[in-house]
């Protein structure tokens, strides 16, 4: 295996693989990355050995260039990680000499090439930051196009599922179209909402809650890695942009009415809740209802850990957990999620045990 | 102490005074709710008694009116909770017969009434979810304006304390122009985002991450209680949403330009940094810098616990803490946030017990 692109992403499939065992090469254009990536125990530098598959993983911007030289070199079957794949593929055919997309007049590269994007990721890249099970039970999608080999498609699925994600397959515009909505928009969004704040009084600061924090918690993103993203998707992202900020646009308008007419905030709001509700649960297919548990918890050292120490005994398992915090609270608020034939037992052993319960809810 | 409205807000002040040995009297319009604060042990049903400090805390679009009432009737110092002021103030001034702005032409009533707004909250409303703890340490919003005796600004300023939130005091416009921006909006736009998903083929909900998901987590909103603070709140929200989609319309037409113009999509990311950089920290004032463990904990009954206890070993308070999750994860990956000088010991001691650490960074 060759992993071309020693970041974040890069080193954490390289991780992967060699803790299934594998052989695996390294490249990067950066010295300093491979080194570390090596002293990871990622592996070692590619001197020109053959490999069965190469994994592309540097800039969205750059993946087609470092597609099309590795089918050049070899390289078995080629795949990427980059998370825009229509300019991709649009790019290696022009750089293939292959500008059609009929599988009847294809150059024979891009039958050993397969799209591929791992839903995973930080806000903070590099190879300092990249572990092994970063692709864990997430999804990765491939996006095979018409020329592929069906030999070279099953070593892109083989790949997938040794990094241990599960193997999602779209086309490419599939792909660009759904992830315009499910992350680049957010990003865009995260980094506007952020971007007025940065214009404000400090007293305005001061009084930003759990909300905001949650809503631009991506904001302290890299501008290089998404001017690449933003501009290699940019019409399914433009027009994601055009369905919300047209629809901002109609709630402004009604609420400069005279009087502000309630209608389209209504609409917004409930449309909003119909939205949230069909967000997949935990543990993906259908949602899963939990119950939600808020306790009290003194911000102390080991209250955290004591609280969680108390739950385990209930024999709850705590399917997850949101700190709420603000600014100078001396207490937190934790809310446990946990399945509802736990909610009982857990309310019973962690009253007995003097915590402060408030009211539980369920939530999808 | 009375309390008007037994909702989740004026519940919990109603138990943050009990748990201060205060005498406290409820009302509401509806004796469910009633019933319920007042089997949680907030208070007993007013009758009539005379009261020193009024809290109304009732839906915002019926809070002037309440508030006109209750100093009608006596009631002491009023003040209320309602997220919006300003519209408050000035439905106000109408019903007491003085529209004017002016101390010298004031109705008595107006010298007993001080604009409130404590910045706590969630999702969900009702008594059930209220809790004595809500407020402690949280900024308590007061707006009195010119009118206010000095011994009913004093009164409101110690109810504020007894409930354990700081009094942070500002005009009413300051007030409705700084939420706009750090509530309102964050709302609109969450609900903006979770509405375009109601309409989305299944296939793209199955790959929303964690960044969409936290940015639509208050989606599920009352609507009711939305039209009352967007419409009461209209011209200073409507200015922030314009800020936000003018913002969002530039980007999206370089976005559309021939090619991409990547230099508004960079800017609005940087731009964005920048703001998020002026997020205070957890306990206010300057940001303070936390190290990030994260570390890899399958996904078990127990491990969460096991590993807070094993960081607790390790002497290091835990600040804060963040789950990342996705659909079918069999491991989790929990983020730690520690103070500087306790990053390495928790390092050590974890990686001694057998916890699978991945590289720690730097937070504001």
């Amino acid at each position: 295996m060759l992993v071309v692109g020693a970041g974040l992403i890069g080193t954490s499939v390289a991780l992967a693989l060699r803790e299934r065992g594998h052989r695996v090469w390294l490249a990067d254009v950066s010295a300093t990355r491979l080194r570390q990536a090596h002293e990871l125990g990622a592996g070692d530098a590619h001197e020109g050995e053959p490999v069965d598959v190469t994994v592309v993983a540097v800039p969205p911007g750059k993946t087609a260039r470092v597609i099309a030289e590795r089918i050049g070199e070899g390289g078995g079957t080629v795949t990427d990680t980059a998370s825009i794949k229509r300019e991709v593929q649009q790019e290696l055919r022009r750089l293939l000499g292959n500008p059609s997309e009929s599988a009847f007049t294809s150059s024979p590269g891009l039958s050993r090439y397969v799209g591929g994007h791992p839903l995973a990721g930080r806000e903070r890249g590099g190879p300092l930051r990249a572990h092994p099970a970063m692709f864990a039970g997430r999804a990765w999608v491939l996006t095979p196009d018409a020329q592929v080999s069906a030999e070279s498609l099953e070593a892109a699925r083989w790949l997938v599922t040794e990094c241990g994600a599960t193997p999602v397959t779209m086309t490419a515009e599939e792909h660009d179209h759904a992830l315009a909505m499910t992350s680049h928009l957010p990003q865009i969004v995260a980094s506007a909402l952020a971007s007025q704040l940065a214009t404000q009084p400090d007293a305005v600061l001061q009084l930003v809650g759990q909300a905001l924090r949650d809503m631009t918690r991506i904001a302290a993103a890299d501008p290089s890695l998404w001017v690449d993203i933003a501009t290699g998707n940019a019409g399914p992202l433009a027009d994601a942009m055009d369905g919300l900020t047209s629809s901002l646009q109609q709630v402004a308008g009604a609420l400069r009415s005279v009087p502000p007419d309630s209608t389209s905030v209504r609409r917004l709001i409930e449309a909003g809740g119909a939205g949230h509700s069909r967000l997949p649960g935990k543990h993906g297919g259908s949602p899963r209802s939990y119950h939600i548990v808020p306790v009290v918890v003194p911000d102390q050292p080991g209250q955290l850990a004591r609280l969680l120490a108390d739950a385990a005994a209930s024999g709850a398992n705590v399917e997850d957990l949101r700190v709420e915090h603000a600014p100078g609270l001396p207490v937190g608020l934790i809310e446990l999620f946990v399945g509802p034939e736990s909610a009982h037992a857990l309310r019973t052993v962690l009253a007995d045990r003097g915590w402060t319960l408030t009211d539980e809810a369920t939530a999808p």
